[in-house]
């Protein structure tokens, strides 16, 4: 363990000597951060596993059942606060019981941490505030604890929110990238990118043809229907900052498997596409809110395609590839993620490198 | 439950349109805030509890023990990052450890969310996570998730941090304002308003004799120890936003219960008593991160006073009052705190109106 105070800083401080805004955008350099930086200082067996949440085992009780329970924290920091679709109340509550879900946990209680700015109206505050509840409702959970400060005007932007979750594992499936396995059938639930539209949207001031929803929802229950539907679930993964691309690329590299799909079958809004064209983004980034990515067994691929589709949130959902070679060990396999293009090219998915749309979250 | 999102905000907008520093302040007008807003919004029975943890029992397990866990979260704010005596790192570990301890839990497992400043210089965020991992291994806590999100330049104020925290609750105590008895013995662990005092020098630059730093520190083992020996606990409660006084106004009126206190039995470091008068400031509202009360039962008191005096923690605890009235039931009766001082005049403690120290946590 580290604890020498005066030991060098494992990121090279004359590439980065400061902070940049893509170190949060879910890309490269985030990735090094989160792995040179915070692993490196905070290193332990429940961190490095790199789930979504932390699963924790009570080995505390002896007897009778061992609680399995999911553990973990996200921080809102979305501009602006109000959106079409939705609010940085919304997006705390979802975007954590989100994270929740993709253990495979049953969301049970979160905490609300507010970083409020001096000035801010205190009549947005109650809307958030009465959309956070609104939200919990309807995700099942209960905001159970709080905390509230506030800056200086000027050292924050109106308020920022942190939601930690606990969740409750019930199922014996073991959901985690290492579980990927050649055979596997990737499952997206969705049309992907309108969040991180929408979000840039209201930013800048954009008009379309009809107004641009974020997709921002609570996917317990579409994620607790494949668990009841007994879908052999070996992976899943929201799409938040990064978007599919991102995830994929995570979970090749922690699987050491090559994941391939075809773009003929992902879902794009129409308006989506057209706003990624003019602004020139690829859909593939943009974040979502309330879409989901699953791996499962190939004997159940079929089903869980038709589970998905009976869930209002997976109504458009598809088969969008499979994960072929086996090759090495996780450990040394590099894993890969390649896309056949509606052209029929085959093309590597990278991880974003720099930033695409800061504070989508 | 309120639902309705065009529900006219419950605190007055004539008084207050905007928030205010002095609305995380940890005096009247957070109390109003939080009370008024937060728990109008989102109340359910445990937020409604108003612990500094909330208490969840596992009601899902059906045979064996049944798991009662702690559960909170803070977000730092502290300015300047860097003090004597600690840093935004250990802070945001001993503030949540200590905000468990406070429900006599064994604190095990933290979240970390980070929100970064652009701009941030890389080495000091080095400094503040080894500086964390430092700090959950004295307080015997594990990192187990985090998030991180980066603002753009002039939207935070270098970084803020939230950790989130769990703990398992093993004893049978129940500990909590409203178990606050007439003739329990009110005991203060040590010194009262280093913490605040060294922020305030380290902001403004003002030297003193000898430094003062800040008592910042994790109180689990002061609690454990108190446990183990068998006293029977009624409150704890630690020393944060609002000081001694305003903890100790918070259980007068959960309990509806007459706290009496003597100024003289309440240790203050010559140097902190300076500071407050240059500064004018009242040391019972100055804010500690070490520091904690603990109501006991009156045949317990003088071996809590033992147990806590054999700890480094609580090596000048002192016994400082008694809880006076039992008067009508906690629900009707108006919790009062009276000083008495050391030249024998008696005063009502209350707690603070204004903002006395912004950002000391």
């Amino acid at each position: 363990m580290n604890t020498d105070f005066s030991s060098s800083c494992p990121i090279s401080l004359t590439e980065y000597p400061y902070v940049l805004l893509a170190h949060g955008g879910g890309g490269k350099l985030m990735h090094q951060l989160i792995e040179k930086m915070f692993m490196a200082a905070l290193h332990n067996p429940i961190l490095e596993t790199r789930h979504d949440s932390a699963v924790i085992v009570f080995a505390h009780f002896t007897s009778g059942e061992r609680p399995r329970l999911a553990f973990t924290t996200d921080s809102y920091v979305v501009h602006p606060l109000f959106f079409p679709g939705g609010n940085i109340g919304t997006l705390a509550i979802n975007g954590t019981v989100n994270d929740l879900a993709m253990s495979g946990a049953q969301p049970l209680y979160l905490s609300a941490g507010f970083i409020l700015e001096e000035g801010l109206e205190m009549n947005v505050l109650w809307r958030i505030a009465q959309a956070m509840q609104q939200a919990a409702k309807e995700a099942g959970v209960q905001i159970v604890t709080g905390d509230t400060k506030v800056v200086d005007r000027g050292k924050g932007d109106g308020v920022f929110i942190n939601t930690s979750g606990i969740g409750i594992i019930e199922h014996s499936l073991s959901i985690t990238p290492q579980n990927v396995r050649p055979g596997d059938a990737v499952l997206l639930s969705g049309d992907i990118g309108r969040h991180g539209i929408a979000i840039m949207a209201a930013r800048e001031g954009l008009e379309f043809e009809t107004t641009i929803e974020s997709d921002c929802a609570p996917l317990v229950g579409l994620v607790q229907a494949l668990i009841t539907g007994g879908v052999e679930i070996h992976c899943l993964r929201d799409l938040t900052r990064g978007g599919l691309g991102s995830a994929l690329v995570e979970i090749a590299e922690a699987s050491g498997r090559t994941i391939e799909i075809e773009e003929a079958s992902i879902p794009v809004d129409e308006q989506v596409r057209g706003a990624c064209e003019i602004l020139g983004f690829d859909p593939l980034y943009v974040a979502n809110e309330g879409r989901l990515v699953t791996f499962v067994a190939p004997q159940d691929a079929e089903r869980a395609l038709k589970v998905m589709r009976q869930h209002t949130l997976g109504a458009s959902a598809n088969i969008i590839g499979e994960v072929k070679s086996a090759s090495a060990s996780p450990s040394t396999a590099l894993g890969l993620v390649t896309m056949k293009s509606r052209i029929g090219a085959t093309r590597v998915i990278d991880m974003l490198s720099g930033e695409q749309l800061p504070r989508i979250c």
